[in-house]
């Protein structure tokens, strides 16, 4: 489904990477709030393609045309909604694509899921220019969220097996190419240029954290924040895994290292590790909110591979042309701030009824 | 929320640890399958505690007494609904907790959610006992998907830093300690050993296999097979990380490693790696399905920990009374089969109408 | 579906007529919050049949069991559940019923829906003894809602063509037999004794009204009060037809006549008159909410009726043994305030976070 | 919520009276089916204002440019998804009600809803501008659903005071204005210029039949026919009652009158009445579907009203400027016929699901 019910929040994806527009839809947002325009189009701009070395040299023009929700840029109760229009794709390129597959795309999934009816120029609904509104709605919801004073950061940890160093922080996420230590951003640069240069690719993971948090925020059993956060984030194309707080790294410890013991801090419940990334029982604590997102590297590569003909059941080989990103995971980064953004808010939302009522 | 949306089933889960009882409804199942009762319970029984040296002493009588949806053990169309009779719990031990939470637990982040009017007993709604409603409604799915030829296979991958060797295959489940190794699982059981007589615990890696399954299964976007079952599995209270196919290791592999190239076997598109778990887009792709899970140790432990009094603000320390499993990871593989099952049983009635349709 | 996704409520109904318990569960209800289980106890009792000469004679004991959601009678923040066993059940009454469906029942239909593997026994799950456990979560409901000072009152507006007459008040839904005039209860009474002596059955009208209902409750287009209400109130097995304010009536008026004109009371914006019931555009506009449902003669008599048997495809005559209300309406009226009340209760939640991020 | 979430099918409408654009997205359908334009065009045209004495000389632009789902006209399994500009509203007009809310209309309520943040441009996300989008969902369905053999006619029942004559046949449904009797629609529209002449506005009763639909759509309690469509119909901004079958009538009649009795008809189970208008239980019996809408007098008139200055919280007086229908019936009937048919078809996706599980 390309529609996201949260609580408060719901979110609608729709188009094509070729077709007339692609948008998004989010209604259950405050009336009254004014979106800061010129802020969301710096955010759009640190996902959309054809600025560096490491992205495609395709050329979008990504700008949100909002059609509604928004009065003199302030909300109005109605769905926000911000179409991206698709000027002129040249689809011919993939016309062949729609009886060979490419391998690690979903174009065989699609055509089986769809009988072979699936949009495949440029890769469909799957393609990760739906990413683009999906950032719209989330770049909307971290202003919302920064009035509250949440943060979401988020970083490359690590790119084609070259790992960042360093704690990350706010200044971390104003970076060109977001990454705590600059040299270990250069090496991650010359490792997606070689892939590149050989024809081939790169992944990596990102980590993302949230400051500001207050405790009480998400619900048990199947909408924690956890469940919510993961759902959203394996929205976004090359995500293969997602772990919160140590993660996987928890398996091969102790309860007796794991487990964040209580503390005070200014009078206030902390403590001094937070091994659990700032959820447990699926709700927020009050500590920092830390996750890792694995990001495979991208499919499309200019090295031939094997497929098959779909029509007439034969192996072939196919080479898949165009320029694409030799790694995904710097444009990924807004997408994944944007992901989190759109479920921290939602439960923002509902926490408000909560609060209204104790009082 | 203890309700899931699936899209054609609808699960809740309730109860709490000492509340009177626990149970599920699910609702959304086909009338007229019939449903093996003795072989539920011999599947509950892989969860319930009191077996095994590595699993907590209490003894609970966890059989399903299904109050509606059945007519001699046939669904009838109305919703399915057992319950768990919750027999003569000692609440007594946990009346101090409401003040001291335990680290690692859900205590803290429940008493903020509830204001403190949240159940404490035995962990309340936040216990990992409410994973026996969970495999009733799982383990009535697995049932139904077994009839289809589909199978939904788990080991220990690892615990506490011991791995698993060789192939899962259906094989394994059976085992009474589930490793394709028993050289292997003889050791996870004195590490688990070890932790327990140090009055620690360990954690462990949960490796899950679908095999059967046929493509076409998911959405696009929100509802992909990777957004449900993430969704679904984080429900289960130890789990922390999730990974599909090769999940993190994808962050280090070249897209000419990682993309599944395509090939013809029988006269079927098939593929000789599998490295994305069976999903592309969020759609199977008829490839089996593989997924990992990052289980914590258990938070429950015997040594001292540092908390705070949460009425006069003050630091402490507390030791967590009763018989707790030194590892969960045994009696989470059921969940976790449980888990899934009840996803792709519902991705399975949608793909239903769609086949329907296309005829 | 079983389930009802209101905006912060979900409540689910389970079991049927005579499986071994009925029951509900109800989750989104602000922990911290006391219930009264003597005043919802008699709450129940309006419902309830084998009280009076104008319902049926059967004895059931709806006494509601809590299992979980309460903490010593105090809302914890876990769903609430609570069952109503079925006691004893003469299922063999209704065997053949199995194969000739009851005109006006929703046997056939049923019979179809599930392939005929639904729950035949006292009309399965669409028996309106499916109303007691609404009563329980809409009990509860209206308990919560006259803490913030808003009422739901009911009477019975006609029955066998008899109109009661004059306004409805609080004081009017204290009465044994809910109209003003005490006359036209009379005649009512009368009315249906007659249909019982000559083994059939009268219908009615029912009139709700909510008082002290605020402004801005209810969503635009499909979640707007008056959507909400209507496919809540369409549960109650016999309603037939749904109208707010003025309803069909409005379609014989002007504009001019219909339109409520503003006015100021105590410098609160009011109006003289109530055509619209309190709903435009679907939200509450502060006055008080009126609404009519139409109730159909209780299909159950004891005249012999045409049928078909399912079997042999043959037609054939049928007569509905044991003992039926000949008129539903009295036993409605509890049912129709709480269908309304767990909607209501539902947006009022909703509304907290709107006011809350609007302070 | 402008999001409908039914089983198969989401709809989402977006945009307000005055925004850039206003329009819808569904999702659910089928890939592979085709859509044909020219006909969702004439379908249009029927909603769309300017055409006659009876409405509005507003002229709007109402194609559906669809952006989103579409390849060569055939469903591609993304969301459909169609646009309408709006081209240049004179939104000046109604820069004064912002504070001066207009009788019948939502703006009080709205204002209230959304803290005076709310559009008032036209009435806003209030508009029956919005149906427009509704008809291009509900055209789309109606396509799909006569595919499958079943139509959905309609009629005015009623326009002020003025009743038709006959039987609803598909006839009917073809004319300009559509009428069993033309010499009653002929006395319709008299009624119609009259109110138009005095500058006041009629309203009117609406009857949709569904023919061809098969028995078993429909989900117990809260999501059976009637529960779905009400919900739907009342998103028509001027709808007040909804009911079905007999409706309000049957509260007068008995049950050996109401219950429609069963019969064979060329061995198939049939009824030679209708008093239930196709619907027992919430599920489809295979008889026709009927039901019939209170439709109230169009709230914009050229009269004299009172309201209030929200701002000065005085009393105050308006006149409604611009032209607008006198009587909104002939152009709510394709809103009608729209809302019924999403419904329907979302109900036929979902009951394919269990046709295929059957076999």
């Amino acid at each position: 489904m390309n529609t996201y019910h949260g609580q408060m929040l719901t979110l609608g994806i729709f188009g094509q990477s070729h077709s007339k527009a692609i948008g998004m839809t989010l209604e259950g947002l405050p009336a009254g709030e004014k979106i800061d325009l010129e802020k969301l189009k710096r955010f759009l701009g640190r996902r959309a393609p054809g600025k560096n070395a490491w992205s495609t040299a395709r050329r979008e023009t990504d700008d949100a045309d909002f059609v509604g929700g928004l009065v003199d840029g302030v909300l109005c109760g109605a769905p926000l909604c911000a179409l991206i229009c698709n000027a002129d794709p040249r689809s011919g390129d993939y016309e062949a694509l729609k009886k060979t597959p490419r391998p690690g795309h979903a174009d065989f999934a699609a055509h089986e899921k769809f009988f072979g009816f699936n949009d495949v120029r440029g890769g469909g609904q799957f393609s990760g220019r739906l990413t683009a509104p999906l950032c719209i709605a989330g770049g909307v919801c971290l202003q919302l969220l920064e009035k509250e004073g949440i943060f979401v950061l988020s970083r490359a940890l690590s790119i084609g097996g070259v790992w960042d160093e360093g704690e990350l922080t706010s200044s971390t996420a104003q970076k060109d190419f977001p990454t705590v230590s600059d040299e270990a951003g250069a090496r991650m640069r010359a490792v997606i240029e070689q892939a590149r240069a050989q024809g081939d690719s790169v992944g990596g993971r990102i980590e993302v954290k949230v400051t500001g948090l207050p405790a009480g925020l998400g619900e048990p059993m199947f909408a924690g924040l956890e469940n919510r956060l993961s759902q959203m984030l394996f929205a976004i194309p090359a995500v293969k895994g997602v772990e919160f707080g140590d993660g996987f790294a928890l398996a091969d410890q102790r309860g007796s290292e794991a487990n964040d013991a209580f503390c005070l801090q200014n009078g206030r419940v902390s403590s001094p590790t937070n091994h659990m990334g700032g959820i447990l029982g699926g709700i927020s604590n009050g500590m920092e909110l830390t996750l890792r997102l694995a990001v495979k590297p991208t499919p499309s590569i200019a090295l031939e591979q094997k497929s098959v003909n779909l029509e007439d059941k034969t192996e072939t080989s196919l080479i898949v042309g165009g320029r694409h990103d030799p790694c995904i995971v710097p444009r990924a980064l807004p997408c994944a701030e944007a992901a989190c953004a759109i479920v921290l808010y939602d439960a923002l939302l509902k926490r408000r009824s909560e609060l209204y009522g104790a009082k």
